[in-house]
């Protein structure tokens, strides 16, 4: 009996979604790569990873227009984020707003509708990012209106402002960059919850509950911390040995899949770098970033450590304007589409119930004695 | 590349909690014998499984007492409960109230105040399920207040009446019989959940996500709903022959591991025979399910299917009161102490980030095209 620690190597699924090649550093979405497809559109991909093909102009506009009108949210829901208060955690008001939903729409998986689920299901999440930051800010709830695009229709209804054309460019691209990565997590705790035919939604607030922890999606925010910590890049050498001698890890830094540089967080590089020239506290984080990557390159690249696709991003968000509680729920944001893109292809083509096995090492059978026979202990 | 379908035999994990023999149908928490540990209180079982032993006298206080003390949730979570509407799905309103309390609770993991975070869950979990109930039948909140009795708290706060000893005996055993069962969908999408060290409640969030599906903790309500499509003993047969025409399952028979008949039915089984003597209705349900048990051993022993726990749990439940809408619920309540219990053991001592890989099969590599070169399908 041996244990699979980490589940490493098992292979939970197939797939036709995302094609990721650990040792050469290689990212691809429906056999496209991610250094190609980040020209693409956002809606773009949605098309391609639910249908399978990209879209030409009157599919895209299907998609577009689906999306357009799904927006809306139950008062409901908007109600509970507005409610629970400000200090509260973003994922876990994320994770209370999809129950809400998974409580008041289709209760169980439907294969006829899941494809319009998914395309609803990424509306509503834009509606519900917008309006966790809106909430936690203190502002008042707003619906995105429909725009030329989905991102930024986002960041007009987040900020309350016409976002420039570099930010929509940036926020569209990281929709992309994190729109999958196979079956971390996040997908893995979602795909077990759709295999026991539970509805969508309940799928998407399973994902959102593991991508939550700090060694997942809470890694963008995790590292933008030790930036801020650092404060200065000529504290970054001491920084980080100490942080090495106390055995932590570098958030941002790592991975069961790549041993080589993350394919992701190269274009993140690139788009933190141009954005953060136009903001000067940004840049100063780039800077540090830069150096702690140095550094990190230069000490860790033998144990195959390498920048992750959340070193960078959270200086891309801040760079926007988003605060730093927010990383995690952008990352949840784009993620909807890749975690519904494998709930679907694994209901459709694969299902069965998912139900591993423990190996018991506990004591052997004993006989039950009542209470009164049981000694006190010291 | 192998694909672990169903994750059918892969090892998680290992386990001090629960040993099953599916071939013998013998079940043990902690070595004891589920049918010896009926005859304990939910409270000794608590202990058992957070603790690792049967508790004394004074250590079965202690825990009684954090219980008591724990069984207030914050309004804002209960106003949640309450705000939904009426006609919201239960286990969607679990998820939300989990999901609040996960927004407002400990953000991260905390390995030094896991076992008292179990406890806190478990007594909110009494509260939550109870006003779940409450909130659909147009009820006031109420909190349950210490007793006795965790099941008694718990019957006297859903049902505003004092309930008689062997219903009390009837909740209090299928809290046991419904405590833990290894690593099914929902302890394992629990399990991904806490391997990112993300909070135990949205562990729990995760959970029951998995459990909301009818091949997992729906099966008791979809069960039930058989018995009461068949409407009377003498059409069993006919049924039973369409149900197999169509291909379709029966809902409370098979299991991925037990091969043979499931120890928790034969124990749910007596309690539903002696609590539905009292209540006519109960009793006619009754009379159907065993039955229809007759039938499916009869014609389904050859491909080793039998009666799995959610066969009659529904009907001891309905004894007791309960609307069918609250059978899923019920197992959620009882299983907080097997998700806790695995949780904590797998982060304290063999903690591992899970993440499974996915085969690729799709499309290899190819070019990107813009919008425009896009041909026009047909
Ligand atoms: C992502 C991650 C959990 C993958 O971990 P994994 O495949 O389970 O790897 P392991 O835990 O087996 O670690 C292997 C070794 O590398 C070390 N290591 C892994 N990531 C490290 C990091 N970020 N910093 C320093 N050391 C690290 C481990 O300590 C371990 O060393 P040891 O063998 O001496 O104990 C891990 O790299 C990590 O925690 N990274 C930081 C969090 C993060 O950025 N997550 C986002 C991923 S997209
Ligand atoms: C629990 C369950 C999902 C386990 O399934 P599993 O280990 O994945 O089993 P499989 O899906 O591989 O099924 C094996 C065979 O038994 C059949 N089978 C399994 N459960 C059946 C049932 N309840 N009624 C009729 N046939 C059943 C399957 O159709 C399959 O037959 P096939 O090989 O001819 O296709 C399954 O037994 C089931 O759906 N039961 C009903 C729901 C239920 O009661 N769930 C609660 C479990 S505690």
């Amino acid at each position: 009996m041996q244990v699979s620690r980490g589940l490493e190597d098992v292979i939970i699924k197939t797939t036709s979604l995302t094609f990721i090649d650990g040792e050469k550093g290689i990212l691809r979405y429906r056999g496209y790569d991610i250094q190609d497809l980040v020209k693409a559109s956002y809606e773009e991909l949605i098309y391609l990873m639910l249908y399978g093909e990209l879209p030409n102009k009157e599919e895209l506009e299907k998609v577009k227009g689906i999306i357009n009108e799904s927006y809306e949210v139950p008062e409901s829901v908007i109600n509970v984020l507005f409610s629970l208060g400000r200090s509260c955690d973003p994922l876990g008001m994320m994770e209370t707003a999809f129950g809400a939903m998974a409580s008041i729409y289709d209760p169980k998986w439907d294969r006829n509708t899941d494809k319009e689920t998914a395309l609803k299901i990424i509306a509503k999440a834009s509606t519900i990012t917008c309006n966790i930051m809106r909430s936690k800010e203190g502002l008042k709830p707003r619906t995105p209106e429909p725009s030329e695009s989905y991102a930024k229709s986002f960041l007009r209804s987040t900020f309350d402002r016409e976002p420039r054309a570099d930010e929509i460019r940036a926020m569209n691209a990281s929709l992309i960059l994190y729109t999958d990565h196979e079956v971390p997590a996040s997908t893995t705790a979602g795909l077990v919850t759709a295999s026991t035919l539970s509805d969508m939604y309940s799928c998407i607030v399973s994902a959102l509950s593991a991508l939550k922890g700090p060694l997942h999606g809470g890694a963008a925010e995790g590292a933008f911390k030790q930036f801020q910590e650092i404060g200065s890049p000529d504290k970054v050498e001491e920084w980080f040995s100490e942080t090495m001698k106390e055995k932590k890890r570098i958030m941002g830094f790592g991975h069961r899949v790549y041993k080589t540089y993350d394919p992701r967080a190269r274009i993140f590089k690139e788009l933190a770098d141009s954005l953060s020239s136009k903001n000067p506290k940004a840049r100063e984080y780039y800077v540090i970033a830069s150096k702690l990557e140095e550094v990190g390159l230069r000490e860790l690249h033998e144990r195959k450590l390498y920048p992750n696709t959340d070193f960078y991003s959270g200086i891309v968000f801040y760079s926007i304007g988003f605060p730093v509680y927010m990383f995690t729920p952008l990352f949840a944001l784009a993620r909807m589409l890749g975690w519904t893109s494998h709930f679907i292809e694994y209901v459709e083509e694969q299902h069965r119930l998912i139900r591993p096995r423990a190996a018991y090492v506990g004591p052997d059978r004993r006989a039950f004695k009542p209470i009164e026979e049981r000694s006190k202990k010291v």
